[in-house]
């Protein structure tokens, strides 16, 4: 695989999926949007869907990682060279930042009606617009559209719940070879990831808002930072390590899992 | 493929898919419908399986283009003959308009009880029966089971979010081939397509019902200007174009990016 | 294909079918479920998934029609020899008597607490609960389980919709072999129609509920009529015909439409 | 397949299936998780992708039965040999077991707020938040994210039900060889056999909670009565043999029928 299709198909991959995964979390959270309200569902099909339309699109290119954890796990598994590493994961980060502006730009009207709401400004939001209880705002109104963030803040519980999820999705791409006759991520491959992660939505992402992708998380949030959004609110930059170190650990015990048991 | 083969494909394939979408509109927005109120994530999946069923049935015969931006994208890609587009189109736009009229012979009976119903005259509806608070009524109370349209009117904002969903649903589908070892639209290929479409409902429906597609609009739109349905109110033609011209845009942008990046 | 293989595959595969798709209607209908008012979407995944239960189930023995409305349009392309659809049909018709005696049996408790619950007794229902304006009651409180109804009672709108949804099923089955490379109803073959089902569903069932099957309203009418229920009312037998004669032009005229247009 | 094979695969393959199965209740059960009240789609949803990313894990490994009644099905059809029985039958239940405590890892803060919260001490809950008003309170308010219950308590009722279901799920799966071209539980085989988990939960899930496999029940419940959780109630030992014997025999009654009518 050349740098160039890494580079093409890492950037293009990861943007389109941030574009559909962080457009059903505007879809669903923002004012004047058709979506509104639409629920846990939609979103948890959303991002499987964003799964499968970037990895359909970028899987015959670079692979289609589209994530720095999945990389790690395949670079441990040996199915990637360490040396085009660095390559993936900032194409994956460019991707991440790009997805996230055209969400702001798909949904301009509605990110300025929202955020020009009397009643939105000063309140935050987390990742479904659930209010967080425990802890002081730390999170603008439109943050959980760009970002991850916990229902209950605790540093050790987040980590452990991000490792966990991103151990079952990773490990069940580095297993994927031995069902499909070592046809890598073909359209199949494609579709039964992203039902997974449907599943790992619907499943573990209670607390956290499963990010399970450190660039799915970062680049959006850098995002927010920069936007130029009225009344927008922090971007909660402490709380923006868990979602980086939680799945590349859980990136990292997938690998190893998969060298000790299933190699 | 023959030109015969094309305009059978193309006609019978984009008549199901209107009929299932407009019907999935019809169903969730009438009274007197069993599926009254179901929701946003019914008439998404509802879209993407009218587009699995039409690509499914026309696959064999014309590829199922069934959109001409996908026809633009195919023909700027290479993959089909620029001659051929006339036809392709011609024959989108007249299935386009045989669904819309069969949407309307299946709730023939839900029709009238609606628009004879003295709470529904003189209201209007939007795609999902949200109610457009900027523009002054230009849609009657069923053009949203016809026709798309904005949820705040804005003529480049709404070309724009047209424009980036409609650059996803064609780059999906030029890339599917390096997915599919050339296979073109075979099964698999449909049922991906039609997922990735309930996905960009899903994520990029918010702001203007997504179109994607210029004939799912303009088709049906006709029909409704013509149809004798009582108190139907306006079918709201200044709005017609976004949903042509953001699209082809968009097509021809993903034919582009195809043969620049992918190819 | 014996007519051992056509005899055991379409009863248990039928029986199978309408055990998944009564039970879906038993689950969201009757007191004391666990699934209760789980809605629209929950009817027509449930009904799509029984179809993809049954047809993977039997594909590999009988074709898995499962529907007389498919076995006339398999044996008007001539896909199916006529001296077997009289076995076909018979089997089918048997399955799903023994479907619905089966949906009697896991909701055993649930009926009898339903039908004995005295706010219960005296109502009627139709297919998923909502109330009939129209017409006088002439089906009980749990008909909506073993048969569909309309929610507009006119006897050319009824079966000119359960013609119209009928003619999409059978000509997407009719035409996989174009696509599936003469591979018949195999797994992806059962899985997609088994998704153009739920679409049907979503799409075209606001009005009689999609029969779209005659043998799936004849026979659990049958056992309705038969069981010793509790205060369960009429059958409303004065229906009985609409989804028999509707679905059976279906099949028809996809086979015909087939023949003149996809042969 | 060797020894080690078969305890890896299902070992973790199960300890996946719970891990997933068990989180999606925990996710639409306990305050402060993003998903509550998410509804009885998403819990059939996320217990079919839990049996995706659990068979697709060890499909290439174990064949990834991860049920007991599949086992025995299997085992009864010839597929399996009866010496390997008891060795899947222990991984089964130890996966299950891992599986249980790392859903209360995942939603560690979850639990422990919900279970101190005084609205939600001393009340109970049955599987997905119903309240069985015919038995006497036997179940803690969390038992049901571990284990299943009956919405109405009868011995002979709540077997056959599981029965029913479980005849259904291993006869779909002994069946899949006549589609799949032997290809045993491949990735499609995986898909199906998932999306037919979500058709069960849908249509037989209403009664008892679909259990349909001994270990989904016992590993947890086993969990259950062993954590420390706060307030946690019974673990209601007295149903605990209902969804052991109810799949078990259904396991059996599939793997005959194979026998005597698909052999």
């Amino acid at each position: 695989m050349s740098s160039s299709d890494i580079f093409i198909g890492e950037t293009i991959g990861t943007a389109v999926l941030i574009l559909l995964g962080g457009g059903v979390c505007a879809a669903v959270t923002l004012k004047r949007s058709k979506a509104l309200n639409a629920g846990w569902l939609a979103i948890t099909f959303g991002w499987g869907f964003a799964v499968l339309t970037g990895a359909y699109l970028a899987g015959g290119v670079s692979g289609a990682h589209l994530n720095p954890a999945v990389t790690l796990g395949l670079a441990i598994k040996g199915g990637t060279a360490w040396g085009d590493v660095p390559l993936y994961l900032g194409s994956q980060l460019l991707g991440a930042m790009i997805g996230a502006v055209l969400v702001y730009a798909v949904y301009y009207g509605q990110f300025h009606a929202h955020l020009n709401d009397p009643e939105i400004v000063g309140t935050k939001s987390t990742h479904e617009g659930m209010v967080d209880q425990t802890a002081a705002p730390k999170a603008g109104p439109v943050l959980g559209i760009f970002s991850t963030g916990p229902e209950i803040r605790n540093a050790v519980q987040n980590v452990l719940t991000e490792v966990i999820a991103t151990v079952v999705l990773v490990l069940a791409i580095l297993t994927q070879g031995l069902n499909n006759e070592g046809n890598g991520l073909g359209t199949l491959g494609a579709l039964v990831t992203a039902l997974v992660v449907v599943g790992i939505g619907l499943s573990l992402g209670g607390p956290t808002g499963y990010a399970i992708n450190p660039v799915r998380d970062l680049g959006p949030r850098i995002v927010h930072a920069v936007l130029p959004l009225p009344n927008k609110g922090g971007s909660d930059w402490g709380y923006a390590w868990v979602p980086i170190v939680g799945p590349l650990i859980g990136g990292a015990l997938a690998g190893g899992l998969y060298n000790l048991a299933f190699a």
